[in-house]
């Protein structure tokens, strides 16, 4: 969701005003709770919408808020959810989000899936019954600020066909994997299984340009570079069968493994068509300490860092959350500019 | 590696003669051990080639035989290696493969990643010191087939060029799942991280026809259709950058996460140029019946097959490993055409 997609195209609709990560949080968090919200969902949400404005991921940042704010109007969706952690004595820990938001139950089971994987090696969590329309990189980028490996995916809404059909099936279904590092931030990516986010053909939409060739289907199953026929028909999966293959394996592990709805269900329990996926999320954390040979001490950092020097020695090259990283060098101290319109809309709410 | 590549190019390159799976089984274990190979080593080998024969994925069938010869031929390579399982109290189970080859430490390691997975629900398989040559289809299959959710991945030997880069990095990388199904055989795809498998290149280039546009750069970074310019230069990553983080996932995974060796550092490895990569494989299991929502029992099988019938109620669409299992069927009961000429090669072995 965020290469490609995160930095371009919001700021330069409208105009702007700059303003400081706090101030950013402070209206978040508090348009959220004159919408209904419980402060503790609000301002989970309010840490998740800064930190995408931080690292320059507008499309996740405060332009999320009004999406928040139509998902609570959903009948089953409660904004005020307590989310509660179930851990058994395995490595599977489970949080039933109540029909809440994902920022809070995460904020609820990331501890215990860090902690069981220190534990065992290796841990599951399963988020169940939760309305999810954030980025997957702060969960795993999280994990791997401590040390662990963390892998996270999550399903949306039908918008996506399978390799050889014309209707759509898989959500854009984001990956998300998180690598430690030895030094500065570690190696994150977070990217959907469609050739676009939904969110880029909508900008195109918007903005009255057509698609790049390759991106999605009309309703009839044929090519198109028109957005509107685009959001009428199909995206495509990147990469083709492969990228087909990476959705089903994100709709199965997010859906069907823990109990939980697939994209096509989730569309269709979405009577208000709010856009909102339901359902819910898969993550995974490693400690590369239990994953060392025998007797031997782990030598993952130092053998990652030799990797990423081959990729980065070449011109040309970048590792994926390069980007987001500088934006937030720059956002930290001199704030991050916010659309005017999208100001008043959130002012509007308070 | 299995889609696209498997029942194509080889078997109209020759004459043929068709073999049962009995004998293809037999060929394969005689000619191994008579190359030296100790008896542990060459069954599980031949099991797996036989596999790869009955289900048409021809380039990891017998065609791989002499790639394993050539393989033994690396000072290091113990081809009669007895690979040692070491199983500590948490989730992860490691086999130290001895310089020996894949399919033996499979079958030494699966059934304990199946034990600890059912015990806690997911568990991790390291194997380490071990040259790979197999597809990754087999060991996720087996692990659906007991009702568990399989992934497997492997580096191999740095053939492909990071994102933006010229000079090749990343090994093919193939990345391996497998889901459990209530009726039938499992889903199950095998795909490499790069367009093209390097075998299909090789085929192209022993055919003389040009490669399709998109799969390779040649030796100066630009796009090349030619087989022997791509084979000097680097094959690039399926579906752009978004392929390419898949690929440093997999070298992260099978690689530093596990205290292996890099596909460039196996390439360094390999100072007899067989192009048999030596390193890592990581596995992971994962146990629905933990998986479900506390008290509820697990119902990922029938939601599952919702999903499925969602894909194939489409016309045109078709689950990854459909043209495998149809191709098992047939080779089953009339056995399998083998190339004469590698027929007399494996015959020249014993």
């Amino acid at each position: 969701m965020v290469e490609g997609s995160g930095t371009t195209g919001l700021a330069h609709m409208s105009d702007t005003e700059t303003l400081d990560l706090e101030a950013i949080h402070a209206l978040a968090g508090t348009a959220l709770q004159a919408q209904g919200f419980s402060s503790a969902q609000a301002e989970a949400i309010a840490r998740n919408v800064t930190a995408a404005e931080r690292d320059g991921c507008l499309s996740h940042g405060l332009f999320r808020i009004p999406f928040y704010v139509a998902a609570a109007s959903n009948e089953d969706c409660d904004p005020s959810a307590v989310p509660r952690l179930h851990t058994a004595k395995g490595a599977v820990v489970q949080v039933d989000a109540g029909h809440g938001f994902c920022p809070l139950a995460l904020e609820v089971g990331l501890e215990a899936l860090a902690d069981t994987a220190r534990t065992l090696g290796i841990a599951l969590l399963a988020i169940r019954r939760v309305y999810n329309i954030a980025s997957l990189w702060p969960e795993v980028e999280w994990l791997a600020e401590r040390g662990l490996v963390g892998f996270a995916c999550t399903t949306s809404v039908a918008y996506v066909a399978p390799a050889g059909g014309t209707k759509p099936v898989f959500g854009t279904n984001p990956m998300a994997f998180g690598f430690p590092r030895t030094d500065g931030p570690p190696y994150v990516f977070d990217q959907a299984s469609s050739v676009s986010a939904r969110g880029e053909i909508q900008l195109h939409l918007r903005e009255g340009k057509p698609l790049p060739a390759g991106w999605a289907i009309d309703a009839a199953g044929q090519a198109t570079t028109d957005p509107e026929a685009a959001l009428a028909g199909a995206q495509l999966p990147f990469g083709g069968y492969k990228g087909a293959s990476l959705a089903m394996m994100v709709e199965l592990l997010a859906g069907p493994l823990i109990g939980e709805l697939s994209s096509r269900e989730s569309q269709a329990h979405d009577v208000n068509n709010t856009g909102a996926p339901f359902g819910g999320e898969f993550l995974l954390a490693i400690d590369p300490e239990h994953c060392a040979a025998p007797g031997q001490k782990a030598d993952h950092g130092a053998r990652a860092e030799r990797l990423f020097a081959d990729v980065l020695s070449q011109e040309g090259t970048r590792l994926p959350s390069a980007r987001r990283f500088a934006a937030r060098e720059r956002h930290q101290s001199e704030g991050a500019a916010v659309s005017a319109s999208l100001l008043e809309t959130l002012r509007g709410y308070c």
